[in-house]
């Protein structure tokens, strides 16, 4: 018994494993490839340690803040990255999404399933405190990758500020400490004419 | 005041995306390319989630082994991957990590960077039941790379059982029934020819 439920959750373990070849648009601080979501979602893990201080909530769960972050991008096994700024992919991002969720999440034992849909619904939600900054933490790793790399992938898909204003805003509702300041870089971003206006 | 605290913390999360261009010897499950110890690194803190039942101390802290496994290889950014079954380059991998350590954690304001270190210590350390468990999955999941993989990385190093169970029998202290597992897969990786004994 014990035997079968570990090897589901080693079945799960080496599943999970594509999540490194799934790439985004983001590009590495030294612009050398794209990233891909599993070092992404590593990358917001180690942010949530450093950055909980300015969570708008002082008492936030970071154990569940962090379980969200590791876990938010296994849908993307099955359903790709969907690039923040395309509009027509967003469209239908929430089917292939549940039904990547419905397919993954279930090859674990059926009470781990449970729990990890449930973490990943919460993230999704948007609702609680601790989905709230995490939301804003993923928001904010492809900001700084941008503003670094002078806007390379912005450029790349020809985004303007009023784009980046509009998807990025929702960080002050998890986070307003670090919206206030990522708006300041997108200023800066405009006046060095690494964002169109 | 807390602009250059927030500055600090930006400028290490920053530097840490080097991470993402440190190589292991490890393969991907498809065999495509090496992992990395970003995506390494992410990889083992979903495992603590998904196997933190087989933890030998059942109260484990679990907020503080996802932290030692999320930040345990950033000194690799300086000192690179060691591989694990490369007695010369062992040598002076502690004298290399401990600089790497100094330097990269106290990019973080004071505070954090004595928390990271204290963290990082504990796991190198391996005496208390979170830095066990947590040195347990960082060996179980090259392993079962290894394993899915045919011994791909032990055959191309010329790696043999005996190698394999000094490196990885440690694993015990921190996750019996791990290792009580990894051993049989062991077994069968040796009668398969994916391992010599």
């Amino acid at each position: 018994m014990e035997k079968q439920r570990l090897e589901r959750q080693i079945e799960f373990i080496l599943e999970i494993d594509r999540l490194k070849r799934i790439n985004r648009r983001t590009y590495l601080t030294d612009t050398s490839r794209f990233e891909n979501s599993a070092e992404h979602s590593w990358h917001i893990a180690v942010m949530a340690m450093v950055l909980a201080e300015h969570a708008n909530q002082p008492d936030i769960n970071m154990l569940r803040v962090i379980k969200m972050l590791l876990i938010h991008d296994l849908v993307e096994i099955d359903a790709g990255d969907t690039f923040a700024y395309d509009g027509n992919a967003r469209e239908d991002k929430q089917e292939r999404e549940q039904a990547a969720a419905d397919r993954i999440f279930s090859l674990l034992p059926p009470d781990q399933a449970d729990d990890f849909r449930e973490l990943w619904d919460e993230f999704e939600a948007r609702q609680t405190s601790e989905a709230g900054f995490a939301a804003a933490l993923d928001r904010l790793q492809p900001l700084l990758h941008n503003l670094y790399t002078h806007g390379k992938s912005w450029k790349e898909h020809g985004v303007r500020k009023e784009q980046v204003v509009d998807l990025n805003h929702h960080m002050a509702n998890g986070a307003s400490v670090l919206w206030d300041f990522a708006a300041e870089w997108i200023e800066k971003a405009v006046s060095r004419g690494d964002l169109p206006e």
